[in-house]
């Protein structure tokens, strides 16, 4: 009977003379001078292994051993398997291009991504993903708890919801199609025909030509959209209920996984103190905050709520209000796609949503009405004729709706504090990275 | 205060005098003469909405009423909605396309899908993602019960992990890329970097020219992969326990949409009786079950296990086995991907679900040795070093392992007794069709 290695303790305790099997990755191998050790890597944990004889293993290997369980405080987990019999399954080729049993805080990022097939086997890289799960598992349950339904759309669109030119192009068929930038049309379909509360995790596509530490081209977009709001503040409220869950449930499941990276989430205090600023405000803020960190007295430079802005107000926040979260509401018209709903002449129902200095959430509620949308749309730029499929959403009513979508790599790479949105995406895609 | 149309009963057995707001859909309007019914409908049901005087209204239309809640058990829900105010938030057009409170067993697939804005404002038609979502639901949840962790992998990969040719390219920038055929190579990845046992729901892509009532180009694959498994024997146990847990709880939360399309998921005792059968046997039943159609005594004419292979294999099971699931095991080596698992020199450790006459699933045991892996290339025509990417996940050290996909939208048309696996999909993709 296999027994994991968070559970040799139990074994242990219960009897030290059963002999239990135990499988898993040569991690470690250490000799004493006569008395020999493997540290046993799975999915759960560590266990240390002893052995009489010095074994003829390469680190990485899978193996196979039978043994008994005893009680060692020293030992990983506090206990020890005294091993009697040992089968490889798998020898590992000894040439590691990438030391998994490391410390990879001074591994460089390219050498991580370059080398994904053993740099996932490190304990600490690992468990980004862990963590990575629970946010999705959260975010799901959360909404479904709110009564709303998950949907699975297409990515291969007929062209740009938002007129934007960053799209890849696929060969399909005779033709050519597009992979989605979102799924805000179908979001809103799903809303429209009376679903009224949906959600879908999926990837999405932008054909960002820059590398920065906060673009993918493909990430996992955590989407939603609800109808009968009455402006973005539902929105706001939604989310903060729905982030506020996600990280109890990654308190509550990643401990570990926290601690590796010496990360804490905001607490439920710092959740409900996340204030909802103005636009025109958060400029002033950052404007502010900027003069502030230069020792003087003239105002900032900030012309829009950039990423230095983005970082800017997250720092008054922290400081004035002893949250970690902000929201940014009333998006100018200019700043905001052409299907987002008017407060005023100039002004949006709209909002971002600002995680330790960096945008998560972008979301706003939408024009549902079918001749303000047409009306609007040559002010972008934008003719009715190249849009019909996604303005016949709106010609059969439609309830008032918004929504928004949480970015899952960025959502996570803030939650462990990690410096590049790379790092939390399992294969990331970049302008040159294309592979594993 | 909003009330749900499953609510209103509640809320006139309480205090029928109490004012309640309800939003939705007019699904329909009757003038009775002197008294008009209007039905409306939101995300719960239908609400019959009770007024004096004859209301200015297109179908579709979405409304805002209030008015006191009265009990009455010959309208849907065992409640009406006497109106005092009546506001339309959105005016359908009135020119409607699509008839969406009628009967839509008649209306063509051609049709629904052209109107899918409109044709998923149907009930019925709606209730078919319902039934979606809980599987999606189901799946995750049984898996994560069994210290499965869910991941996100790239769509966009270098080549196809098949060698097929079946693959949709990207214009990447001034390369080429392809859209992926399956998460193949990365949830063995996840399994052989050490997270053991991992799923995947996501999108996945077959340049399939043919239109058929079992094909989409772009469909949703719930990816399972297992370590330390001994044979595919290990793989149909789990996917057994994982069908009857998505079927349990779809039989739980989906009565009323099983209802509407007179379908009735598999019983446990259905799932626990499904045999498993070999490639041979399953051939030899086929061929003796086309014999037994004809009324002759000789045996069929099929050759492998094809569409009506599969159809009668699931004929026979469901007379000599009483279930409508099957597994067919022991495939030969030509019918499968050269990474399959060898069970002796002809047979692999491989397997297929078969579901009410049509393959849901297909599985087995990898091969996960890395000698062994390259070794068996040449038979295939492939060659290592383009390979590369994929070898390189079995070079250090690998458990033995395997896995399985399910067809999200085949093992919902089959649950349902829908025609067409298109019926299955929100926006489906197919050589022709591409919107919306």
């Amino acid at each position: 009977m296999r027994v994991l290695a968070k559970n040799i303790i139990e074994e242990a305790k219960k009897n030290p003379d059963a002999e239990i099997e135990a499988y898993g990755w040569v991690h470690r191998v250490r000799d004493m001078g006569g008395v020999n050790f493997i540290i046993l890597r799975d999915r759960t944990g560590l266990t240390q292994l002893v052995l009489s004889e010095k074994p003829d293993l390469t680190l990485e290997s899978v193996i196979r051993v039978k043994g008994n369980p005893v009680l060692n405080e020293k030992a990983p987990g506090g206990a020890e398997l005294r091993v009697k019999t040992l089968e490889v399954i798998n020898r590992a080729n000894p040439d590691l291009p990438f030391q998994v049993n490391g410390d990879v805080s001074k591994v460089g990022l390219e050498s991580i991504l370059d080398n994904r097939t053993l740099s996932l086997r490190n304990p600490k890289i690992r468990s980004i993903f862990k963590v990575q799960a629970t946010i999705v598992e959260a975010f799901s349950a959360y909404l479904r708890g709110q009564d709303f339904t998950e949907f699975k759309s297409s990515k291969l669109v007929g062209g740009a919801t938002e007129g934007g030119s960053s799209l890849f192009e696929v060969e399909y068929f005779d033709r050519k199609m597009c992979l989605a930038q979102s799924p805000q049309a179908y979001k809103q379909t799903m809303v429209v025909v009376g679903l009224e509360r949906v959600f879908e995790v999926g990837p999405v596509y932008r054909a960002e030509k820059h590398e920065t530490s906060r673009h993918l081209t493909e990430y996992v977009s955590l989407d939603v959209e609800m109808g009968f709001i009455e402006s973005e503040l539902d929105l706001i409220e939604l989310e903060r209920g729905l982030l506020g869950y996600v990280f109890q449930q990654v308190n509550e499941k990643n401990a570990e996984d926290l601690a590796a990276w010496g990360a804490a989430v905001p607490t439920p205090e710092s959740v409900a103190a996340a204030p909802i600023i103005s636009y025109e405000e958060a400029l002033r803020i950052a404007n502010d905050e900027a003069a502030r960190n230069a020792g003087k007295n003239k105002p900032g430079k900030l012309f829009d709520v950039n990423p230095e802005a983005e970082r800017l107000v997250c720092e008054w926040a922290a400081r004035e209000k002893g949250t970690e979260l902000v929201f940014v509401n009333d998006f100018p018209r200019k700043e905001r796609p052409f299907y987002t709903y008017p407060k005023d002449a100039a002004n949006t129902m709209s909002f971002d949503a600002l995680f330790r200095g960096l945008e998560i959430t972008t979301g706003g509620r939408r024009q549902d009405n079918y001749e303000a949308l047409v009306g609007g749309l040559p002010k972008f730029g934008l003719k009715a004729e190249n849009m019909e499929g996604y303005l016949s959403i709106f010609r059969y009513g439609c309830p008032p709706h918004g929504g928004f979508a949480i970015g899952l790599e960025r959502l996570t790479q803030k939650i462990l504090g990690l410096a590049n949105v790379k790092e939390a995406c399992l294969f990331p895609r970049d302008r040159k990275r294309i592979a594993p």
